[in-house]
């Protein structure tokens, strides 16, 4: 049995580090996103997302425009303000979206299909591209939407809407005679119907979320076979040696063992895997899960949580190939990666999971929105040096400056679903057994059911400023519950109280177990004090390099604390790290250092010298690496050179 | 008046270093390219240049297969040979080049034009898409080899056809009303029409090189004014975002300071302003050539003498962005910047254009070849590692081992037409003055004519192996000469002995001045050990490195002879530098050094850690760099990490 997350109408997140950041999904992003799709953001590039449901609706007239999954950012905006309703009602804002909805059903063509780029540019040719088409990469994302709409705000046409696109992929797709055997180039679907599933019991969902899984990567090439079909025409030429590792279907899954292609599709895929393996009490799905975790954890994952090294085509590469400077690492991938690393945990309820999810959400996915809400980071790199971030190079892909708006608008409103849920990471419940795991340290006030009882839990605490989490339970069920309290892989003194009393702290998976029959006050705190960190040495790119971190913050160095050239600073690890509150970013803690820097500017002096550049002494400011880039234009690091190799 | 380079006739090349190399081109490269020309070598990728030329010719039927550029092999292929028929006359292979003559004069149309893929594809296509259509760049090539061929051969047929065309290209582009205001996407045929004027004296084809240089730049982008045509497609696809910089039509040539684009298309372009800025005495013109000389040398290029650090498009990005291990520096570059620095020191006689020269060959051109001539490096690299090589991400370009042959293959018959004139570099001469410039230490017998006399020149050397060079002078003009010896960079205690009596050696402008009215031997001797260099410290990439340096040559590490992970090693840079003397690539001065080195491999142990990394002492090999990758596949690294930053 799996641990759920809370109903996001049952948590209330009141927290001094994320609030500012949620608060700004209702406030300023779904507002902001509306605007956007309704093309009414000056200077941005176009989306006409909306237009092209009115367009597939017959409202209007006109051309399709945007890319061929234009839809998803309609769906994801739905998706946040389903999540966003549950927690916070708003009229005005329900209504708008009960209007998107009545367009969607009135966009859906009479036997179930939504996708206004195949409906209004290629009736003919539906199921034609499952490569590169993105059809059931956006069914999935409506359906996720649809699930999130009606869990927020009880309504079911979405819903019911989606059931009948769902049911026809049921009838379409699947291994029988008559169907097609296919499977999606993006995978997002398997997500989606597997949510449908447990919205509706409809066991035919669960199964062709299976099938698609099953059939990825057996026999031949699905893609290669579509693209050989007579007047198969590329939709991104970028495509044209396209491999099957690119969409995972080089293998079959289970006997995949190496995270291959597309950072946001294998993600996305092993989500569904992780699922279907609890689902149908798959072994060797899950041993196939664990495999790729690993894989990517400790062999293909930046400091930040994020993934995908190579800018072209936004792929992992190889093992410990991590380059900091023209990587990706999209924040759509990090989100896909805390989405299965929740999974992971729900299914294993092993702690060292929501390790690598709270390193992801608390740096590249919060990285990828600015304070204010208004920009987003696509693509996030650990180094930047802004004059070489330029148009038609190897770092074309790399903006040193949030964007306000892209018209391949993944991220934004990803970024959005994603703090607009963010209640469902925080805790993992076992109403069978009555237990509750406490996975990420956010201030907020939660009724549990757990059996007949409904526990109200109340979690109070300034994380990670702080490292003192007090947690209060009224109504415990009376015959006893669990209270399984994470150790974050970076405390250190880890301490536990139960109504003052120290506990012993042995900790599972991870996890230090407190049983209780009674409501009682727990307070946990631990050391968690700015350390460096290194890189494995098979890193090529970090050796000879040292990180900051503090709790699971990764911190930087920003030119406009540090100066000019931070590669030309070399940080003295021999030297204590100093942590400092700062206003800063709404209140951080800041963390200083000693070191040395080269001196000078050498514009102008000769390329290639014998001279060895002269040092000077200078003390170092490293600041929360989701917040770099907010304070204007300017170089960001997160390796720093070491002053003292030995 | 320009210094000349000598007739490849009257030059003779018996070089301990450059032999080797040299003779590859008529016993490996000509031949082979003559196989690949016709599509015989197994496994690599179809040539067809020939075909082309024949069915465009009539004699047999078919389609264009190719790059648009497919017919420049062909003209490579025939400069090489011209230049090989001067130094090693060859009556088969003279005869199989007539024949290919015979072929381009067949396919050369009724009005002069010639050009494979227009005639057969688009014949009523031509001059429409200046910009990347390269027809002009292959006219260019064609030019450069007809004159190459004349001069080898003293045969004319060729030349004449060349004549024709550039006869029609003078009716065709021009300032003039009815004639096309436009200029070359690719520079090059300036090149070949400044040649064509000095074998004819036709003023107009200077004239027009002349106009397409001014032109360049100025007013409405030609080349943008193209693209919105109705009916203009893309060749390339990649070029969806042209922007002006890529092909140095941002501005007019004499406002442009900083080396902008495709790095060949550059620096092709500055070799025609160099001409220009001779043959019309234009001051502002030679100005605009230094201050883009002094850009890329002091800015933008890397110590191997290469340049273009963008993967994506070659091109030039900004001032000191070197990354080492996704950096194009294509071949054909460095030949162009070699070919860009030649003219330069023939016009000012200042010798620091030949120790940029001397790099670029000496490293980067001869790393293009293998050593035994069959495979070609395209894109050369500072750093590799081999895994991380992999088509469809961002190092899809470098390739961790020579390749075969190419589809586009410029560099291969670039490097042997190079290597075939490499006489040309060694010396620059004054008729007018009686003054010899010795700018390259290469051994070899010539025949210098200065003024009514023909002096014989001996010259014996084991440079770069020795710094230790013997000129002999027989037939001096008995009113005296002058011998100007190249004091390089490099050079300390640089001594000159006449008939072995010490001279004084203040040089001017890197030139030693010898003048002697006898028959005389002159020595030449000076210390280059091997040595530490450092990058300007504006070079982020290069930050806590060095690299070795022995004379011209750049040393590299190779896995080889250093095991894995040479990122992990730390060199000791307050040890001495050891030479030791090897058989290696046929005789070399490897440099050993000591360091530290990461200890062990940490294959599956945790990502990131507080376990700062141990280090074990270490004894390091380092060869030259245009050896490198000659032992199979491994890593290699150019700039080395300093154990020692204090």
């Amino acid at each position: 049995m799996r641990l759920h997350s809370l109903d996001l109408k049952e948590i209330r997140i009141r927290d001094s580090f994320w609030t500012k950041h949620v608060d700004l999904v209702r406030n300023v992003i779904i507002p902001y996103q509306w605007e956007a799709m309704n093309d009414r953001i000056p200077d941005a590039e176009s989306s006409h997302c909306l237009e092209n449901f009115r367009i597939a609706a017959g409202r209007t007239q006109g051309k399709f425009y945007g890319a061929v999954f234009q839809d998803t950012d309609v769906a994801k905006w739905l998706e946040a303000v389903g999540f966003s309703l549950a927690c916070y009602p708003d009229e005005k804002l329900e209504k708008t979206a009960d209007e998107v909805i009545d367009l969607i059903a009135e966009a859906q063509q009479e036997d179930g299909y939504i996708n206004t780029y195949f409906t209004i540019e290629k009736p003919e040719a539906r199921w034609s591209d499952l490569c590169e088409g993105h059809e059931l990469y956006t069914a999935g994302h409506l359906m996720e939407a649809a699930v999130a709409y009606c869990q927020g705000t009880g309504k079911r046409k979405f819903l019911d809407c989606m059931c009948r696109f769902a049911d026809l992929l049921c009838e379409t797709f699947g291994a029988e005679d008559g169907k097609i055997h296919g499977y999606p180039g993006h995978e997002e679907v398997e997500i989606g119907l597997i949510k449908l599933w447990r919205a509706t019991g409809r066991e035919k969902y669960l199964n062709l979320a299976k099938y698609f899984v099953d059939a990825r990567g057996v026999g031949e090439n699905y893609f290669l076979a579509e693209m050989r079909r007579p007047g198969y025409k590329l939709i991104f030429p970028e495509f044209a040696d396209y491999t099957p590792e690119y969409s995972q279907s080089h293998l079959p899954v289970r006997r995949q063992t190496t995270a291959e292609g597309h950072a946001v599709r294998a993600v996305y895929l092993y989500c569904a895997m992780a699922d279907l393996a609890e689902a149908y009490h798959d072994e060797e799905l899950l041993r196939a899960c664990e495999t790729l975790w690993e894989n990517i954890t400790q062999k293909r994952m930046y400091i930040t949580g994020s993934i995908g090294s190579s800018g072209i085509l936004e792929r992992f590469t190889t093992d410990y190939d991590l380059p900091n400077e023209y990587n990706y690492s999209e924040s759509c991938a990090s989100i896909g990666l805390a989405l299965f690393g929740l999974r992971m945990n729900q299914i294993t309820r092993d702690a060292k999971y929501i390790d690598v999810v709270e390193r992801a959400l608390y740096n590249t996915v919060l990285a990828g929105v600015a304070l204010d809400g208004k920009s987003f980071f696509y693509v996030n790199p650990l180094e930047v040096w802004p004059p070489a971030c330029m148009d038609g190079t190897s770092k074309k892909h790399v903006k040193p400056v949030r964007q306000k708006w892209f018209g391949v608008a993944c991220c934004p409103p990803n970024i959005a679903r994603t703090l607009a849920s963010l209640g469902q990471y925080i805790y993992g419940a076992d109403e069978e057994r009555k237990a509750l795991y406490v996975n990420l340290f956010i201030s907020n006030e939660s009724k549990i059911p757990l059996g007949d009882a409904c526990v109200q839990v109340k979690l109070e605490t300034e994380f990670p400023l702080k490292n003192y989490v007090s947690l209060k339970l009224d109504a415990v069920p009376k015959d006893g519950m669990e209270v399984y309290l994470r150790m974050p892989d970076y405390a250190r003194n880890f301490a536990v109280y139960v109504d003052e009393r120290l506990c012993e702290t042995k900790a599972e998976r991870g996890y230090v177990c407190v049983k209780t029959r009674r409501d009682c006050g727990i307070c946990v705190q631990f050391d968690a004090p700015a350390r460096f960190v290194y890189a494995n040495p098979e890193v090529r790119a970090d050796i000879g390099k040292v990180a900051i971190m503090r709790g699971p913050l990764v911190y930087c160095l920003e030119e406009t604390d540090n100066g000019e050239n931070l590669s030309g600073i070399l940080i003295d690890t021999t030297e204590e790290l100093e942590e400092e509150r700062s206003e800063l970013f709404g209140g951080v803690m800041v963390v200083k250092a000693k070191g040395r820097r080269i001196a000078g500017t050498h514009e102008g002096e000769s390329l290639y010298s014998g001279q060895k550049p002269k040092l000077e002494e200078t003390s170092l400011t490293a600041v929360p690496y989701p917040y770099w880039g907010n304070r204007g234009k300017g170089e960001m690091l997160v390796w720093i050179r070491e002053l003292h190799m030995i």
